[in-house]
């Protein structure tokens, strides 16, 4: 957009209208797992939505005094980084490690869009999730890992089939969600258990 | 899932993992208008995340004491009705007016999903977006009015042309951004006016 003139006020507003339009890709970017009508390929755009919404639905199951509202903005924020790093499927080891510097400078690029302040505080939404220190973002990381666990359960074994993902592996993220939520992760268990007992994924 | 015993804060959980269950569904609801790069169509469940990002990024230009994290809660509840009502083009009448009842009907069975007073407290929130009587809920369908705005003025036009829409009915769009967000709405009569001048919207 051209203007003839450019009060202050405008030019965050100009930035942070920039930074609408890049974080459009987010719809571009997509993941392993599959809707659960197994009809497709879910993105990170309708991801971020489901687990943010989740997070207010399912927020009772965090510890007491965790702050859902910060939860939820973590996680409409955690993919972001993905527009240039892309998505890395979680049982991929290697890449995963190799995903870190990626998403580094993915976030450099990204959150640098917006006016001051403002990418300073999204980026540290980012960084909270990431590393996983206070009570919101292990319960934000536990909803990231439950949403997959739920549909891959509801789906007859989804992805886990499709990309050779055992029980064990499968076990070991709901350590995660436990971390963020015991009681999620003890119902995530009994949706492993029971995806096991019929079939839906190999020990 | 068959459990043998069931406590009643398993009753909670089983009902908001139903409920969990049912709004994947809005990730296969399709909008009018689309994504960015023009490649396809944006769905619901990706458009509830873009508004709800854009309400954390643009709250700024919402009125001086806007509680923000109703505004995101609500925007990314504000769709879910479609799931059962479809969604409506806003520039055809007719359909909007045929809509309401249908997705009235659709609160009363999505919301009642949920457990006690949480299906009440989600319903509230739509109901609230719908009646646009608190400066949140203003805001709110401002930012949901703006997203396709800004899409379509970024992609030369975009649906604006395919639909055969007209500024006048652009601008008319433009006034609800303006009630939720003065800044936000003449940044978006300036888009449309752009989009004219340069022959991407017909007068």
């Amino acid at each position: 957009m051209s203007r003839v003139t450019i009060a202050p006020e405008e030019d965050r507003l100009n930035a942070q209208i920039a930074f609408a339009i890049e974080i459009d890709k987010l719809k571009r970017v997509i993941r392993r797992n599959h809707l659960m009508d197994g009809s497709r390929r879910e993105n990170d755009a309708e991801h971020s939505w489901y687990v943010g919404l989740l997070a207010m639905i399912l927020g009772e199951h965090a510890p007491a005094g965790t702050d859902i509202q910060r939860v939820v903005a973590m996680l409409l924020v955690h993919d972001l980084v993905e527009i240039d790093a892309g998505d890395t499927f979680i049982y991929d080891a290697a890449a995963v490690a190799a995903q870190a510097d990626a998403e580094r400078a993915a976030a450099d690029r990204i959150f640098a869009l917006l006016p001051g302040g403002q990418g300073a505080e999204m980026r540290a939404l980012w960084e909270e999730f990431e590393a996983r220190q206070t009570v919101e973002s292990r319960f934000a990381k536990a909803l990231d890992r439950f949403a997959p666990i739920l549909a891959n359960h509801h789906t007859e074994g989804g992805t886990w089939g499709l990309f050779k993902v055992k029980a064990a592996q499968v076990r070991e993220k709901v350590r995660i969600i436990e971390e963020g939520s015991p009681s999620l992760g003890a119902y995530a268990l009994e949706l492993v258990e029971l995806s096991v007992a019929r079939g839906h994924l190999s020990e």
